[in-house]
C-alpha cells in the first residue's frame, strides 16, 4: 500500500483526491493537513465521505508527511515550493496540483504569478504531469508539476496538429469554458450561486496565467513560434470544461487525414476518446470520470480546423490526472482507481 | 458471471443500470432491448459509455432473454407483467423497476395505475425490494418489485417511529422534493430546461400513485390505521430527492430516545447513514451513490418529529436498489459494485 | 416627486429596490448609503443599472437622509432601530426591510434575534407592512416593518382559513422553499454556486426566526392558540419561494367553500392571484413581479387542506412589498411602478 | 392604439412579445393565433399573464388579421412568406421573427433553409430589422426581417471594426454561446432539463444557418471579402447570449482608438452599452431587458482584438428588437415599452 499525504485537503481538488483515493485499492490515506481545520474529521466537512474516510485534518506542523510515500499539494501557489525540497530530500515523492513547477523559466513564472520562486533548483527536475504527452518521464519522476485544467485541453487538442506541421502555430485561438468549481472553494461574491447561476461571462480576457504555461508546452511540438490567444469563460455548471480550439490550416489536408492524426496520436490512450469527425462532445459525458473527449471539425469545408475538447476540470483537469501520474510513478496500472464511468444524466 | 438482460435500456433508470453494471465485477451485460433503437450501439446514445459498454440495443423480439440469469425491467408500467411469467417459468429471475408488482392488492393497483393487471397470479410471489426492511425475503426471491423512489425515503424514515409506536400513524405528512430526472427521459414540454430550470413547483398534490404503495407498506409496521398525505415537488436539479417527514408524537420520548430508534434500526446498514440529531442532510452528499442519509429533528422542542431523508433518486431510489437486490438474490456481497462515493462538489 | 433614500444599497433587497424605484414615475432617488462602497457609482457594482441609476454610494455620515421623504433600510437587523428615531423625529418616513420592528413583543424579539432593542418606544407605532392584511393602518403609517419573505406567504395562505375558523390552528405545518437569493449577498461558502447548485437541503429545521413573527401575526386571526411548525429549505434557483401549507380541517366544508374563502378574501387584490382549485402554481410565474399566486388542494378528498403559495422572494417577499407600502403611505396608486409582468421563461 | 396580431403565439418569442406588448402604452393586442390551441385563453398556457392578457388563442382561419395594423410572425421558417403577401396587400405591416426575409439572395436562402421561397418578390422590399445599423430604412418599412439572435451580436460587434478598415475581414472567428431558450419551446430530448442542465456543448460547428445571414450583412461594411467562422454553443441557462468575437488587426491602432471606434459608433444608441475597455460584460446584466452590452479587449497587447457582446436572446435578440422596429415603423418613441431594467440577481 502506498502511504499518501495530502496538503490542503479542504479545497475542491483536495476533496476530489479524497473521493478518488478512498477507493483506490493500493492507497492508504495517511495524513491530510489543513491549517484552519486541525482536528476536524474530514467527513464532517464533506458528509459525502461519511463512513469512507475516517481520518481528521491535522495542522501542518503536527503531520509527519515524511512518513508518506507520496504527498499531493492541493494548495494555492507557493506552498509546494516551500515544502517540497525537504520531502524530496527524504525520499518522498511530490505531486503539486498548483503552478509552482509548471513553468520551467523562473523569470516567466515570477512575472506570471507575481511571487518569488523559493526552490528554483527543483525547476529542472520537475516533470510536467500530462501523461499522454509525457508518459516516460513521469514514470521516472519524483516531483510532478500537475498541469492546469485549461492547459490540459489545449495541449491534447493542439499537439497532433502542431506535430504534423499542418497549422499556423502563430495564430492559435483557444476559446475555453469552465464550470464554476474551477474557481475553487473560496468565499467570494463573484462565485455565489446568485451571481454565477443563470449567467455567462468571460474573465481574464486581456491575459491569463495559463497562457504562458500552455505556450511553453506547445512550443515543444513545433519549430514555428507559437502565439496563442486564450479566452476563459465561466459556465453555470459545477464541473466540466469545454475548449473550442481554432487553427488555420497551412497544408492541404483532407478531413480524413485530420481525423487520422488524432486517432493515431491517441489510439493507445484509455483516457483520451477521439470521437467521430464532426461530433459534438458534451462535458457531461466526462462528469466525475478521468476521460477527456475530443472531436475535429472543419466549418463549411474551409481552411480553419476546430477541435472541441471536453473533460471534467476536477478529474482529468486536476485530481484524476494527479492520480494517473501517481500510478505511473509507483509502477501501477495506469487506470487503477480511475475507472469510474461519468455520471450521466 | 451473472448474465444480465435489461428491457428498456434507453431511459434514465436504464442508463443508470448500465453505469452500475458495466463495472460490476460479477456481471456480464448480455442483452439490452429497445423497440425504437434496434441496432444502435448503446454508447452512441450515451457517449459516457463509449469504450465501456460495447453492445447494441436489440429489438425485443430479437433478444433471447431466456439466456439471462436475471432480467431488469426499466420500462413503463405494464411491460414487466406481460413478460415476467415466461421468464420466470424458464428460471430467469426478474427485477421490475416499474410498479407492476409493488401493490399486492390487485384492485388498488388497477385503480391507481388505470390498467388491468395481466399477471395477478404473480402478485403474491413478488417480493418488495426495499432491502433494509425486507432483506431475508429478497434473498429468496425470483421476482422483485423494486420500490418507487419516494416510497423508499418515506418507509426508511417512518418505519422506526411506527415500529416503536411513538407517533400518530393517522396523520403523517410527507413533503417530498425530487430532481427532474425522476420524471424520466420523455420529450415533454413541462420538463424542458427552459420550463423546469430556475423554477419550483408541486405536482400531483391532490393524489399521487406513490401514496397507496407507501401506505400499504407502512401499514406493516403498525396496528393503527395509516393515513398519509404525500406531496411531491419538482426541484431544478437533475438527481436527488429530499423528503421532509412530519409526525405527531404520541408518547413522551426524549430527543436521545428518538435518535436511538434510528441508530438501532440501521446500525448494520451500509447504505443508510443516520446523521447526528439535528443535522441537515444535503442531496448532493448522495449524488451518484447508493447511500441514503437521514436526520431527526424536533422543532422548538415540541411534539412534532421531523425526519429529513435524502438519496439519489436514480440510485438508491431506483437502479442502485435494484442492483442491491440482485446481489442478495445471487448470494453476492450486498455492496458489490455499489461502493462509489458521491460526486461532491 | 418623492425623495427616496436607501440605507444599505449593496445587498439583494437594495439592488431590487433600485431596479423598481429607478423606473417609478413618482420617485427621485436621492441617496444610497454604503459604509464600504463610499464614492462608488451604483452602476459600477450593478452594471444592469448602467445608464439608469446615475448616483454613487455615499458613506452613512456623508448622506443627509433627513432631506428625504422616505428612507428604506435594506440592512441587517439592528441598523434601522438605531437610525429610525432621528429620521422619524424630522418627519421622514421609514420602511425597514429587516426585522427590527416586526415583532411587537420586545422580549420575544430580543430572544429571537439575540440583540437588544434600542428603540423599543417605536415598537407600538410601527405598522406591519403586509398590505393585503393591513392596508388601512399602512396608509397612516410613518414607520413600516416590512414582513419577512416566508411570513408573507404563510399569512396570505393561512389567514382566510383561520378567519373562517375551519382549521385546527394548533397544528399548522408550513413546508417552505426559497431560492438562494434569500440568503443574501454574503461571501459565505455555503451559498457558493458549487455548493448550492444541483443540491437541495433544509436548514434551521429545529427553529427559525420567522416562526415567532408568523405565529404572532396569525394569532390575530383566531382565538385558538396558534402552533406552527415551519421548515425552510434552499432551492437551487436565484429567486422564488414556494410554501406548502398544511392544516387539518375541523369543520365539514366542501372544496367549493374552501375555494370561495380564498376568492372572497382576495377578490379586490391585484397582487394576490387565487388560481383555480387544484392548480399547481410555479414560482417562475412570479419572477421579477410583485404577484403572489396560490392554489387550494385537498389530497385524496380527506380532512387535510393544502395551500400552495408562490412569490418572488425579492419582490412581493421584500422590496416590491416595501414599494407597495410606500405607494399607500404617500397616497399614490397602489400598483405604481409595480406592474412588471413576470419573466417567463 | 396600434392593433397588433401575433401569429404563432405559443413559442418563446411569442410569449415574450406578449410580455412586452401587454404593457406597451400604444398597443392593443387584437389577435393571437395558434393552430393547436384554438380557444385556449393565453393565460392558461402562460400563467404569468393571468390578469394581464385576457384574450384566447384562435385558429389561423378564424382570426381576421387584416384588421390589425401590424402582424408579428413568431413562427417557424416558411409561415410568414405564405401569409405576408396578402397582409401587405391589405396595408398591414409585417414583422417576421423567423428567417423568411433575412437573406436577400433567394438561392442562398433556399440552400440554407432547404425550402422553396414562395414570396421571392418580397425579398427586395423586406428591410433587415437591426435598428442600430439600419434605422432609417426601418422607419419606412412595411415588411421587416427581424435579425437572428446570434447575427445581432456579431454585427453590432464587428461593424465598427469593419467600417474603420482595421481588421482582416477574411478571418473572423465568432465563438458564441446561447441560453437554452434559443432552441425554442419544442418537445425534444436534447433540451430536456436532465440533458441540458449541468452541461456545455457546441452544436452546428460544421455549418450553421446564421453564418450566411451574418456574412451577407457584414459584407455591407467592407470591400474585402468577408470570411466568418461561427461556432454556437449551448449554455445551461434559460436566457442570455455571449459572443466572443476575434479579429486580427491589420493596422497599428491603439487601445484608445479601438475603444473610440465603438463609443463613436453607438454614442446615440440607448440599447447598446459600450463598457469601459477591458470589461467583462455578463449576460445577466441584460436579462429581460432590450439592452446589448459590449466590451473591447486586446489580449496581451497583441494584434488580435476581442469584442465581448452580451444580450438577452429573447429580447434584443428577438422580440424586443421586433418591438423596437414596430415603434420606429409607427413613428413612436424608439424605447416605448422597452425600458425594463434587467433582472439582476
Amino acid at each position: 500500500m502506498i502511504k499518501v499525504g495530502i496538503v490542503g485537503g479542504t479545497g475542491y481538488t483536495g476533496v476530489e483526491l479524497l473521493r478518488l483515493l478512498a477507493v483506490h485499492p493500493e492507497v492508504q490515506l495517511t495524513a491530510i493537513t489543513s491549517r484552519k481545520e486541525d482536528g476536524l474529521p474530514v467527513a464532517d466537512m464533506y458528509p459525502s465521505l461519511r463512513g469512507r474516510v475516517n481520518i481528521a485534518f491535522s495542522a501542518p506542523d503536527k503531520a509527519d508527511l515524511t512518513q508518506c510515500d507520496v504527498v499531493f499539494f492541493a494548495t494555492p501557489h507557493g506552498v509546494a515550493m516551500a515544502q517540497a525540497p525537504e520531502l524530496l530530500a527524504k525520499g518522498v515523492k511530490v505531486i503539486d496540483l498548483a503552478a509552482d513547477f509548471r513553468i520551467k523559466d523562473r523569470a516567466v513564472f515570477e512575472k506570471t504569478y507575481k511571487i518569488d520562486h523559493t526552490a528554483p533548483e527543483l525547476l529542472e527536475q520537475a516533470v510536467y504531469g500530462l501523461v499522454e504527452l509525457n508518459r516516460e518521464e513521469i514514470k521516472q519522476a519524483n516531483l510532478i508539476a500537475n498541469p492546469g485544467c485549461y492547459p490540459t485541453t489545449m495541449q491534447i487538442g493542439y499537439a497532433p496538429l502542431l506535430k504534423a506541421g499542418v497549422i499556423d502555430a502563430g495564430h492559435l485561438i483557444a476559446d475555453c469554458k469552465s464550470g464554476v468549481s474551477g474557481a475553487g472553494r473560496k468565499a467570494e461574491i463573484g462565485i455565489l450561486f446568485s451571481e454565477a447561476s443563470d449567467n455567462f461571462k468571460a474573465y481574464g480576457v486581456s491575459g491569463h496565467r495559463h497562457t504562458p504555461e500552455t505556450s511553453a508546452q506547445l512550443q515543444r511540438f513545433t519549430d514555428q513560434k507559437v502565439s496563442l490567444i486564450f479566452t476563459p469563460h465561466l459556465v453555470p455548471m459545477i464541473r466540466g470544461m469545454h475548449s473550442t480550439l481554432y487553427a488555420k490550416l497551412t497544408k492541404d489536408v483532407s478531413n480524413e487525414e485530420l481525423q487520422k492524426l488524432f486517432e493515431d496520436a491517441y489510439k493507445d490512450e484509455q483516457f483520451v476518446d477521439v470521437m467521430p469527425f464532426g461530433s459534438h462532445p458534451e462535458t457531461r459525458t466526462t462528469k466525475g470520470s478521468n476521460m477527456l473527449r475530443l472531436a475535429v471539425h472543419r466549418p463549411d469545408g474551409g481552411d480553419t480546423v476546430v477541435v472541441l475538447v471536453v473533460q471534467d476540470n476536477l478529474v482529468k483537469g486536476a485530481s484524476g490526472q494527479a492520480v494517473q501520474c501517481m500510478n505511473l510513478m509507483f509502477g501501477l496500472q495506469e487506470d487503477l482507481g480511475l475507472n469510474t464511468i461519468a455520471l450521466l444524466p
